[in-house]
């Protein structure tokens, strides 16, 4: 499949989950690339033919499956996974929903949603969602990581220190990233994939899209990081940002329920600007907009700024 | 001094702390414009000749004083003042400081700590910071807002709903910014000028930086806002983003002890790549570092992410 590869991982090699007890699918020596077969985050129970009732159906224990893990020789607790995101081979076909009970306005927004999006794999011109919006688009692995060390299987839902569920939407082609190893082997898995989300991912869902995936697979020895951290090997939103932004802010003593104040006002201004319906325009700020800390010293406020791309409703 | 404006406040028209009884110094119609004198925030007390002792003798009842207020006919509580930004006119000195007590990290850097700026106010190249850095500079108003409506004089320190001390850094010129009014003549002031800051100001200084700010103050009526919101007229990083970012993160169930692990370890992977004293990358960090939330969904941990530009140090 991928000329380039050394190796190829299909789909049907998931799991749901964390596990230090996975069984690896593949061990590899460092340096090696992979292809990665990634299926959305409904496990294709999502599709271009869903219903809203689909995903009122949703089994959640199938939600999230990532592809692998992989056994990386000579990983040790302490050494670093340096990941370098070489590639995306996006599906073209991509949904974003309101799932009652999940994001940052659950409260708000208790009605079930459901959005499917159809975009050229090929160029990634920007994905309509007629007649309101037209979102610019840049692939990413929603999450990938490495088995903690506790054993016991744990939920894929939060991240951890050893990555996962990073939602970071700059883990883009390019872009190299770096995660604290915990058990022999590191024991990396992927998937998640998302064809666009901004900072946040507010209501909870990205445009979640089934992809392939190529990485290269190294070590750092001894990196000892608290925490992932990556380096992009240029801008980050000049895919989005020519025509500037609609920013509201939310300020007060909880960065929380600063977030929570700056996204409902800006979906109150999509919703006026635009026409759409509210849980509309909360779905199309979770894959587009940005959450950003703009103080975070002048005590006891704090000032979170939502960023909204004013080239997706222009 | 301006030739487009009508109107010039000089700056020894300024007040420390927001209070609904302070005497306007101009009353205006909606729709002019006008030209501030802004102080920098320590009220002239720092100076391009200042040493390391004068940061530790700041008179703090000083400290960050702002121009105005100016009183606008016909504004009600409930409206919203349009702000909109035209120009700065830099002086091109500046300071940024760790002053002990105040800052992201204030129980790790303890120590007082100065750094004095020169830079080109006509051409606005990047201030160096030799050896180590170079700042793309960006000025904008830290402090902007109008009076409360409650009695009494209140603190500049925190922002408000009325704006303030927003430490907003696109509050640049280009941008228009929409205030909630909450008494009878809205009472706008403006000050705290800085040549540069990210996106969470961290140490809890930025370049601080005196120079003038042109500004057209109009009415939209019955607006009702909630909190500050702006328009930028284009994009907002790209004087500092073509190189790409160094990434750190901070994940778990708190936000603003995400934000401070994600600042610690910048801090640690600058000092470590450039051999700045940590304290002197923490003020870098804090002039051009941007705080980002990557996700707030994925239950119960978040992704806090500090973004900086490697244009900086490259």
């Amino acid at each position: 499949m991928c000329k380039a590869c050394d190796y190829t991982i299909h789909g049907r090699n998931h799991h749901f989950g964390w596990d230090r007890a996975n069984a690896p699918v593949l061990t590899i020596e460092p340096g090696k690339t992979i292809e990665f077969e990634c299926l959305d985050s409904s496990g294709g129970q999502l599709t271009p033919s869903s219903k809203l009732d689909d995903v009122s159906r949703l089994d959640f224990a199938r939600i999230n499956p990532v592809t692998g893990p992989i056994r990386v020789e000579g990983a040790r607790p302490g050494d670093a996974l340096k990941v370098t995101i070489e590639a995306f081979k996006p599906s073209g076909f991509g949904w974003t929903a309101n799932i009652p009970g999940f994001g940052l306005l659950a409260d708000q927004f208790k009605e079930t949603a459901l959005q499917l999006w159809s975009y050229d794999r090929d160029t990634l011109s920007p994905a309509a969602w007629s007649p309101w919006a037209k979102v610019p688009l840049k692939p990413f692995a929603g999450t990938i990581g490495v088995a903690p060390s506790a054993p016991g299987t744990h939920s894929v839902v939060p991240p951890r220190r050893v990555g996962g569920n990073l939602d970071i939407r700059d883990l883009a082609a390019g872009t190299t990233l770096y995660l604290p190893i915990e058990v022999d082997g590191a024991l990396f898995s992927v998937g998640d994939t998302h064809a666009a989300q901004g900072d946040g991912e507010v209501c909870g869902t990205a445009i979640e899209s089934p992809m392939n995936v190529v990485l290269t697979l190294d070590l750092v020895k001894d990196a000892n990081l608290a925490f992932p951290r990556f380096t992009t090997p240029g801008p980050v939103t000049r895919h989005l940002d020519a025509a500037g932004y609609e920013v509201t802010t939310g300020i007060g003593t909880d960065l929380f329920e600063g977030a929570r104040a700056a996204v409902a006002q800006m979906v109150d201004l999509l919703s006026t600007r635009t026409g759409m319906p509210a849980v509309d325009a909360y779905m199309l700020a979770s894959v587009c907009g940005d959450l950003r800390i703009s103080e975070i010293v002048d005590q006891p406020n704090w000032v979170v700024s939502f960023y909204f791309p004013r080239i997706v409703i222009e």
